[in-house]
């Protein structure tokens, strides 16, 4: 690691693996990415694509001649193609289309009739298939043939092409070759619905733990696999949709992205942001005359708030795992709620304690040091409150608590925490 | 989904998988969760245990009575006492081992002589070894009498017991069984160090994109395989570990870990978070008599803390996620940075701009619209600043930036962001 990151750009991609070339591209400038580009070996071109992420893809297909355009369009696949096309003009799409050899174009055709977030657009459709009424001694004749790189099942369907089971490679040995192969059905192996969304998919992939899984359409054709390397794929994304998510940030966020375009997408953010943080500076407004008498109470304001965010964004952590794993339900959350309001409690008291003596002696005033204490465990136990309250309710309304929850924890946090403080200060201090 | 969050506990475990039943008892409060241990199939205790996160394992665990132990410890294999075995008092691993043949002994010690974070430790000991001079008829001999449900390769050895490579079981088909197996190498499959640690382990996995990957110790030996199931479940451990360091929290927490313990754990993040509160309030404190004078400074502080917080946290994001690929090198850390102090300078002035003229309307000041702009634009601009080197230098340090990154980040948002409101207050109001 530590040769990695001093280390300059290679001389050649010839050593690389398409998915490292993809992370070097993406960590260039968009100059030094479009030179570099030059290097990667034109049978590596959309499988470094593919790898990309969209927007850093895209960059890239922007400024490609029609010779680069030429090559990469000359001899795509279904699954490639699916890709890629979300990011190539649609006069690029309908040439690689017409490029594309019959079985392929009907498998984009059938792919690209899933939405972006279903599996069945996504579905590998090299499969070694078989009759169901084969025999042990057709499946090695078909091996014998065909050595399948990809794979260990082979895929039974009956005359409709409905899946009706498969076979594992290995069972081949032992049976004897006069033996239909619906005998040595893997019964593990439950077919996927085309219609899973790619979340679901990947909860009972991962569940099935095999190396791949048949994917079914709605009326039970065997349409493809769903692959290991599709799996880790989605997994991968969805825990960086995740990470972004809470910065406001999109997973296709490209790490070089144009300064203007990047601007304007973070401005959004920010201004939600804004409008909450005015939110606080309403609540503080309310005690003006507070704030003119005591100015002790204005330098404490960012305690207060800060302690309620920190132990609320500690609970919200907490529930935004738990409904991602779906532990939470209606029948725990009361009992949760009270678990996180006694942590809450404990904690409260004693860092109203801490904080109590600090402020009593920095500001030599006793009831400095008991309006911050109360303070404090009024905001941790509404803390407490909204880090289980907030991400539930969201998950409700379909919202996503890992994008919304921590902004509107906070927001809550800050007026609790400021209105709890300088009402508690107006009430005994002024 | 819907249904799912209703419903009370099922009556019986028996339809579901030991994943699940381990996600459905950690959902439960500690009462309940013991009583439900009863519901779980016996055959499925250790598979059950170390399905669930180590916390709420050892709750359980704790109140186990012998015979639920002695159930326990009947038939452990090397791979199942290895996960548990920091779980389990000492008298009940060395019980467990006792019970253990001869051959999984030797896995078991072989793999405890591994530490925590590497792959050596969680090896998969079942695999199909061959001679490295075995002809195509000794694998079908062997595959006739032993059908592997676990793999799809033949892990060839010399006499010494090194790995010499693997052959597809797949590729036995085109084969003529007086051929050399070696013949068939498949070249792709490249052994992994016992000694990589398990994130290594991850990521070469990935890139290979097979099913399983012998394991090697430093001399060479064969140990065993990394199988597609543990790199999914480090995969998944390594982003939960990720999202609850971002709030302070283990990984292995509890949904219901006993208050106390619950609150002692979280009190030091509240700890360490209060020290660089009590640093935010002594900023604001140097301005005191400024703050005297002018209220509507006091109204405005969260405004100017708030933006450059969440500016801050999206370039630290950004930059979190290329550290964890591998993406930020010494040679893209300037156009970097120039690239988010563009993007910071934009936001900064625009929003300097919205909030200067909210702030002059509001206060009916044009002088204050003028200190909160300009304080916007320092704060945003030390944010960008900040987002990067933060994270780069945490890096370095070996600290992992995930954990103390925003901390840090806020801290000095919070500070920049006062003394420079509050410090152009004091220039151009008082």
């Amino acid at each position: 690691d530590e040769d990695e990151s001093t280390s300059p750009l290679p001389d050649s991609f010839d050593e690389l693996e398409p998915e490292q070339i993809a992370l070097l591209l993406e960590s260039l400038p968009q100059d030094a990415r479009r030179h570099a580009w030059g290097l990667v070996p034109a049978e590596l071109y959309a499988d470094v694509l593919v790898a990309m992420r969209a927007e850093a893809r895209e960059s890239l297909l922007r400024q490609f001649d029609s010779q680069t355009l030429d090559q990469l369009t000359s001899d795509l696949d279904a699954e490639t193609l699916i890709e890629l096309a979300d990011s190539l003009p649609e006069e690029v799409v309908d040439i690689a289309l017409a490029r594309m050899d019959d079985r392929q174009r009907t498998h984009y055709e059938q792919s690209a009739s899933y939405a972006e977030d279903l599996l069945g657009r996504y579905v590998d459709h090299e499969l070694l298939v078989l009759p169901h009424n084969s025999r042990v001694r057709d499946a090695e004749r078909l091996l014998r043939r065909q050595v399948p790189e990809y794979s260990e099942h082979l895929w039974l369907v009956d005359r409709t092409g409905r899946y009706t089971g498969a076979v594992a490679i290995n069972r081949l040995f032992g049976a004897a070759s006069h033996q239909p192969l619906a005998v040595f059905y893997d019964e593990e192996l439950e077919a996927l619905s085309a219609d899973l969304t790619l979340k679901e998919a990947c909860e009972q992939f991962e569940m099935a733990a095999v190396a791949a899984l048949p994917v079914v359409s709605t009326e039970g054709r065997l349409l493809g696999r769903m692959s290991q390397r599709l799996a880790f794929e989605l997994v991968h994304e969805q825990h960086e949709a995740q990470l972004m998510a809470s910065a406001g940030l999109d997973e296709d966020e490209d790490l070089f992205a144009p300064v203007m375009r990047s601007s304007q997408r973070r401005a959004t953010w920010l201004g939600i942001n804004l409008l909450t943080a005015f939110l606080a500076s309403w609540a503080i407004g309310l005690f003006e005359g507070t704030l003119q008498q005591v100015v002790a109470l204005a330098v404490l304001m960012p305690v207060v708030a800060s302690m309620g965010g920190i132990a609320g964004s500690q609970t919200l952590t907490l529930i935004i795992r738990g409904l991602a794993l779906g532990q939470i339900t209606t029948s725990n959350i009361m009992p949760l709620l009270k678990k996180e309001l006694s942590v809450g409690g404990l904690n409260g008291v004693l860092w109203a304690l801490v904080i109590g003596v600090v402020a009593s002696l920095w500001f030599d005033s006793a009831a400095i040091g008991l309006v911050i204490g109360l303070a404090i465990v009024i905001n941790i136990a509404a803390a407490a409150l909204s880090g289980v309250l907030i991400p539930v309710l969201l998950e409700k309304l379909k919202i996503d608590p890992a994008l919304s929850g921590s902004v509107i924890l906070t927001t809550v946090t800050d007026v609790v925490g400021f209105v709890a403080f300088l009402g508690l200060g107006t009430l005994l201090l002024v």
